[in-house]
């Protein structure tokens, strides 16, 4: 199996970066393309846990579009073969000082392109301790 | 691209159910082999952002052994292709109520077999609501 491929790195950057962008400008639409649409398609949250394209979505339409500007770091895209990617990076947020983010999609190539099928992001204190 | 294909499901169940009893039990072992052995492995955890399996391992090696039985539900388990899957769980300990946990993992299959080469680990408030 070929790791980290730089075409396929290449693509699915350019599809997390889009992903990113949307993210912080709310924009509805691409957040609902870029996951899949398919009722296996899960997201863990920050608080609340969704089963299926239909529970995200609905999660994505009732969000208060305020706030939602952070800064990544430490993003990495590894991707596995042709097909497959994990997308990881933390983030940080004004409104959280002292508190991380992690954010990790598993992303999946279909014949409609690059999808996100699983997704978990979490904030949790800043860990102490020798820089990791 | 071939989606759930029982006989790919069973292999990646039995290999989440070895790890879910390594980390019950805390076989430092099991664990160790489960993840894959490679600077691009990474593990986001409750308290903690491991890079490469390195760290991981030194993580595990370090870890008290107490407290960690727990109870899964609403496990799901997604296979894309032969050689993709996504594992992911709610868990819950007697130790945390109110609390709910959350286990993604992202495996792929190398000629070494069924390997973790992504997962994330957060607890957060058992969320509120119309049950999921």
């Amino acid at each position: 199996m070929d790791i980290d491929l730089p075409e396929i790195v290449a693509e699915v950057t350019a599809q997390f970066q889009r992903y990113e962008k949307a993210l912080v400008s709310n924009d509805v639409a691409v957040l609902g393309e870029l996951f899949r649409n398919d009722a296996r398609t899960l997201r863990y949250g920050i608080s609340e846990n969704l089963y299926g394209h239909g529970e995200i979505s609905a999660f994505r339409a009732a969000r208060p579009p305020a706030g939602l500007m952070r800064r990544t770091a430490r993003t990495v895209i590894s991707t596995y073969g042709r097909d497959t990617a994990v997308a990881s990076t933390l983030f940080y947020r004004d409104s959280a000082p002292g508190r991380v983010g992690r954010q990790m999609q598993t992303w999946v190539r279909f014949p409609e392109g690059w999808r996100i099928v699983a997704a978990h992001v979490s904030v949790i204190d800043e860990p102490q301790g020798p820089p990791a």
